[in-house]
């Protein structure tokens, strides 16, 4: 359904032949022209330093995280790289299934500029397309599994997907995303052996199209570290999704400055928690690549099988909002007795209440807590932490831990400031100023969207959208975060999106929506809404109207009838409803 | 002497402010022209990955390792930077002094393309000089301090240095070298609190002319990460030492790249017995901010001081020639008794002897063996350890470590080949072919010989002139070092150079210099000489006269009289006379 045969493509390999030319023809003309300039613009003569000193291919490699693969494969081949059930694979394997794959989608004719499409959990075939991928020169897209169908056929049209992989645990939806697309892409099935449910709909499945690939496929590197890799949608402050691009550079930077973060040793057991549609699991795949470790897949987050997994397989790593630690201190003490070993885990999204880090360290879970946003390769933030304040008391190490910090390794600027002078904020704890990020670990961009990339990047400094206090310690907090995001389960969720919809009802005037703490989430979207006159609904007419017009994920739990307060010139006093709000707790 | 004033400078702050618009416009123009190629180049119109997403500055900022020790003082102002004798600073106070310093250097005009030289020991003043000249633009260029005078001369000559920081164990050396040149430059003296003899020779001392800069200063990351940042001579092959060219990029990833290899933890505290002149102490300057780290400076490389800096500062990382290890081997017990932490040793330049590693190993010393050239930053081969490894024979494990290893992680490209078709050899661990290297860790070229430059990057790799074998496993092990050098107390001698110098004897008619075993040194040069018909003088002559003639640890400890041996079209076999020393073993 929805394909077109992976078979008898007779232009494909010709297509690629003329794009691998290009590619190189390319590079070479980029170089010559690149030192022909540095010469050019010197203005000054006298500088030696610049003569007859140009990059050539000796002394330059485009920065890319896939020599990370390639360099683990050879050094640790027999290393395993990957676990999901009974399936274990060592590096050597692993990368040659990458090249393989990269081969059949090359031979496809995928190439440079392409965009690969992915929706799928945290299995093997998703870590290998974080590299198959872009071996062949094109971008990947993985979609959030918990979307939509409208959105998936939003996303899938804006990013011009050419292949779609889809995992059968999410055909039924994908089967209704594809009915609403004119285009005609070929869909490959995700049959994983340790999930049933679901059906096939492509026109061929995973590994049978790995096999039209060639084992020893010769992928090039980029022929410019600024190229794009990957392709990842967020939902943002405003309605439609934005496609925040990721180059090949910031992916391998973010990778390396992961690594160094969380102070993360070689060889880590690195337990996939966190989606890797978000920010590309938040550059992970290509981390462990780098630090030769190991992958160990998790379909469902779920405490059973998280508790099993890193006793069976030692996990020491994992990421997970704060929601997933507490879903992991709330287990049976039966699932957690028994583990032996130090774990280390990420945790970001929202700060770590302190009965939740008590319970980790009881555990002997040690907690890191790192920020960022999908356009900054997700953590570019970090809570170092400072030995000497492990000897505070636990109630003021929680405090500390809860600030978002300092600017991640590689992250090259951070700072609090007036969002309309770009002025810093004094670091007086007090003061509350919005988030500025610049340098490496910030996005190419928005996909086809000039204006909200250069609204972004307004002033030479990515705008966070969060408004935070700066410490006297040079550390940051965050107050409030941008005011139309809700955070639930770890994924965003657009205010503005769901008043849309919302808006949409015939008997609805006004709404608003924001967020209201879940037991379970986190954050769930309440919504205020004003009926028009005389009219009347109920609270789950509007829930159930919403649910069917959107992913139920994103549908408000509460709604409140009511007046919505206004400023004198006339915009919702959202900070009120809010308050409203935070008075309140969902447990649905 | 041989100073130039560092007052009364009126056209210096002109030249900076002008530079200082300068750097700023050539980044504008570089960016602009960069995007505008990035646009026409792309002859591939469809691809939506390439527009309107630029390099700006909100997203873009040139790898620098300027930006660790920026992130580090404002992250832990508080940790320790440096340890010399009773001198303790930390990271806020040492990051003060660079950019006092470099501001003390911008006012006195230093900038972009300027040389700033430096003839010192392992001291607070050298570490900072590592940011202090590169924080201006300037480029800075340490100086081996075992060099002749004539040596000093050369260098200073050819890197045209406009400043000479001088410790003042060193000035008399030193004076000689300025004696010959005909340049007048300023020259700054630096009296070490913690060291007594020697004259001040300059115009004005390190913390006098450190007063003049602004502690404030506002310093600029490079335009263009490829601008460089050190200048390190190595004596190579051939006769005149060779000016290496490092850019920020290399060093910024080479800093990162050390960390790796060696699975360093955050606030290493790391003892510099490894000399900072030695290609910029193989980036660990830098590697030492970027953790975080403890620098704990040795003026001189005496086992006592070693193993009391271990036990009183709880030394845990540092570098050293085996050699070195050997020398902390055969210390009194005394000295060795009463560590109680692991320390982590970093060594190169010749394979770690079976008994070497045992002996460290005993000490609760774990040793990794790395390689590289002054070419590639330093060591860019790691021998990378396998934890199954360990379970070998000890016997086992020296030889598995005495290799070089795998391309550290990151260096691009490793390979055996040979050197004439650049074919890579089998991997059967017999075939010997020559060590090529390519990527962001090779060097930027020779400094103003764009002939040497070429050939050493012929074929777009990185010919290291050094000989080996690629085992099965992917490793590479060295088995005849590039013919024309000698590793004496792991500084590289060219037995061309000495060549040379017995040449000039005017009894000497014939002369060929290989490497002999030393138990001090490691190696020392062996000369065989052939003397002119009838003639006869001694072999304490010729040492006398290359000891007159050229730094005196490069002068030959033993001179073979005799024929020597020849190929048949008349080269010298090396060989031959490598098989003689061999089993011979200087030890004065």
């Amino acid at each position: 359904m929805g394909g077109k045969s992976a078979q008898g493509c007779i232009f494909a390999s010709t297509k690629f032949m003329q794009r691998k030319h290009k590619r190189k023809l390319l590079k070479i003309i980029g170089h010559t022209v690149e030192n022909l300039l540095r010469n050019l613009a010197l203005l000054d003569n006298n500088n030696a330093y610049k003569k007859h000193l140009d990059k050539k291919s000796a002394n330059f490699t485009a920065l890319s995280p896939l020599t990370f693969i390639d360099r683990t494969a050879k050094v640790y081949p027999n290393h395993t790289a990957v676990v999901h059930g009974n399936i274990r694979r060592n590096w050597a394997e692993t990368y040659q299934r990458c090249q393989q794959m990269a081969s059949a989608l090359s031979k496809y004719g995928i190439g440079v500029g392409d965009t690969v499409s992915l929706i799928a959990p945290n299995i093997p075939e998703h870590f290998e397309l974080h590299f198959a991928v872009p071996m062949c020169g094109a971008v990947l897209n993985s979609i959030n599994t918990r979307l939509d169908s409208e959105s998936f056929a939003f996303i899938l049209e804006h990013a011009e997907a050419k292949v779609l992989f889809v995992d059968k645990e999410f055909s039924g939806m994908v089967t209704k995303a594809l009915d609403m697309l004119p285009n005609d892409f070929l869909v490959i099935d995700i049959d994983d052996v340790n999930w049933q449910d679901g059906e096939l709909i492509g026109s061929t499945d995973y590994e049978a199209f790995l096999e039209t690939g060639d084992q020893h496929y010769n992928w090039q590197p980029p022929s410019d570290e600024w190229d794009a890799i990957s392709l990842n949608y967020t939902s943002g402050t405003t309605g439609d999704p934005k496609g925040v691009v990721y180059h090949h550079r910031g992916a391998y930077l973010n990778a390396v400055s992961n690594a160094m973060s969380w102070g993360m040793q070689q060889h880590p057991v690195y337990l996939w928690t966190l989606p890797m549609f978000h920010c590309n699991g938040w550059c992970f795949p290509w981390t462990v690549a780098l630090m030769a470790g190991v992958n160990v897949c998790l379909r469902h987050v779920q405490a059973d099988a998280i508790f099993d997994l890193i006793k069976s397989e030692e996990v020491n790593y994992f990421c997970g909002a704060p929601i997933v630690l507490n879903m992991l201190n709330l287990a049976d003490s039966s699932l957690k007795s028994g583990i032996e070993h130090k774990v280390k885990v990420m945790t970001a999204g929202a700060p770590p209440p302190a009965q939740v880090i008590e319970g980790m360290e009881a555990l002997g879970f040690e907690v890191t807590h790192v920020y960022g946003l999908t356009e900054t390769y997700g953590p570019s933030v970090v809570c170092a932490w400072h030995d000497d304040w492990s000897k505070q008391s636990p109630k003021n190490q929680a405090r500390l831990k809860s600030r978002q910090g300092v600017r991640a390794p590689m992250l090259d600027g951070l700072m609090v400031a007036d969002p309309d002078t770009l002025i810093p904020i004094p670091q007086d704890g007090k003061t509350i100023g919005e988030i500025f990020m610049q340098g490496n670990l910030v996005m190419k961009g928005y996909l086809k969207n000039p204006k909200t990339t250069e609204k972004a990047f307004k002033g030479g400094w990515f705008q966070s959208g969060d408004l935070a206090v700066w410490h006297p310690d040079g550390y940051i907090e965050i107050k409030d975060r941008s005011k139309d995001i809700i955070i639930s389960g770890g994924e965003n969720i657009s205010s503005i999106e769901i008043e849309d919809v919302l808006y949409r009802h015939p008997l609805v005037q006004e709404a608003a929506v924001v967020a209201m703490k879940h037991e379970k989430w986190g954050e769930t979207p309440c919504a205020f809404v004003t009926l028009k006159l005389a009219e009347t609904c109920t609270e789950q007419d509007l829930i159930d109207f919403c649910r069917a017009h959107m992913a139920h994920f994103k549908a408000p739990t509460r709604v409140v009838f009511g007046e919505l307060p206004k400023t004198s010139t006339g915009k919702t006093r959202k900070f009120e409803l809010r308050e409203i709000a935070d008075n309140n707790t969902a447990s649905e």
